[in-house]
């Protein structure tokens, strides 16, 4: 399925009214079903939905990729099926979950269905060897406009990207903030990279942390501003969030010691 | 409740690195409760809490505001409960309603647990006298910017705001797009301002137009771009859709009629 669409367009300015069309993203209704239940009904770019199936799992606690047997992506109606099919072991847990989430829930929280589980307590990040100089940190927001298409065609994408002292090493876009991130966490787990930075050009609300702590990736970078809870759970984490980055400046504000100028890995 | 907070951040840049604060948008669980269940639970900015139950009453179909008693707003652990209690005759569609959404669902999707219902058909925009000059357009979004005193103060917030030949006459800001439209949405139809267009600072995916629809606006402005799919709606719901609106040129993608040089209202 493509991912962008060119629609036709009047436009209104300077030099008065002009016909033209303008390429906009796809939006499917795509549903995520574990073992034959749908878990979740998400708009999303249609692409990359293996990716967004294991990463889904991983960060909404449903399923480690160990744990799935197989992904299936079937055309269903107006949208996608994206069917998971997990180990007996996985299964049993979902069904455990399932019976504690009783009644309509929703809105990017995925089958939670109470404030507590909203605010659930977030995984707290493993000792790390990874630092970043500053300019790492530049560089790798300087490198994001290169991994970007369906944002060039479109001016209307999200993208997660994956960094590692190699650079960028990964990328996954989408109309929505929290299945780009989905779609590039399945793709890092998948593809096993040493690890690294989750880049994000969106904002960082608490639930965008909770996925990168899911990951255990130790560093968040953000073009946008995070949220005062975003900060307060980062903090709590031991993840260091570095937001309102550009290829010059950015901001620090959980647990700076991992941007130092004598950056390594070992 | 306090809408944004200030906290402590190293800024990196070419002065240097600077020790700082920054004010950040505050960011609440809140679970709208109707009639004692828990319908959703969203991340919100915590202000104008009334508006946005009223909003997403009248926006996912579940009461209009004569068949709301009234809203109570609870402030539980960590978060808000926001109580709406309903009259008998919204309760019994509340609770035929209910038994057909069983098990797990979510994502911005409240309360729809498959691809047909996430792709409802949309409320048909009833004939309208509404029509806006190229310049009424332009001016509108121009105003934007003195109506947004969180994200002036945090660059992380979301704005809807209503349009009528007056000028811009309500704004409601918001960590979350949606959270912004139907806060606008409940204060809109609490306030009974004459018909209007919503103009919004954000993207335009189909929930934003399956609300303006619900609400019965014939007119959406977006600063960000549409999706292809949320044109297709608009087109199919007889709404006028302007996006990519800046002060001084915009993009018509559907309905453009409703543009026109002798714009007025009768």
């Amino acid at each position: 399925m493509e991912t962008a669409r060119r629609l036709p367009r009047l436009s209104f300015g300077s030099g008065g009214i002009e016909q033209g069309s303008r390429p906009l993203p796809e939006e499917v209704a795509v549903a995520l079903s574990f073992n034959g239940s749908t878990q979740a009904v998400m708009m999303a770019t249609p692409a990359d939905l293996t990716d967004f199936a294991y990463g889904f799992a991983l960060t909404e606690g449903i399923a480690t990729p160990d744990q799935i047997d197989s992904v299936e992506i079937v055309p269903a109606g107006d949208g996608i099926d994206v069917q998971v099919w997990l180990t007996d072991d996985a299964e049993k847990r979902l069904a455990a979950r399932r019976r504690t989430m009783a009644g309509p829930v929703g809105c990017g929280l995925c089958g939670i269905d109470s404030i507590e589980q909203a605010m659930r307590p977030v995984a707290h990040v493993a000792p790390s060897p990874l630092r970043m100089t500053p300019a790492q940190v530049m560089r790798a927001v300087a490198s994001l406009i290169d991994r970007q298409p369906l944002h060039d065609q479109t001016r209307a994408a999200h993208c997660a990207a994956f960094w590692t002292p190699e650079g960028l090493v990964a990328a996954r876009e989408d109309v929505g903030r929290h299945n780009a991130l989905d779609k590039l966490v399945g793709h890092v787990i998948r593809a096993g990279y040493p690890q690294g930075a989750v880049v994000l050009t969106s904002r960082v609300s608490i639930d965008m942390v909770q996925k990168v702590c899911a990951l255990g990736a130790p560093i968040l970078i953000a073009v946008s501003a995070p949220t005062a809870h975003a900060v307060d759970l980062a903090e709590e984490a031991g993840l260091t969030l570095i937001a309102l980055a550009r290829p010059d400046r950015f901001e620090v504000f959980t647990h700076s010691d991992r941007v130092t100028e004598t950056a390594h890995v070992r």
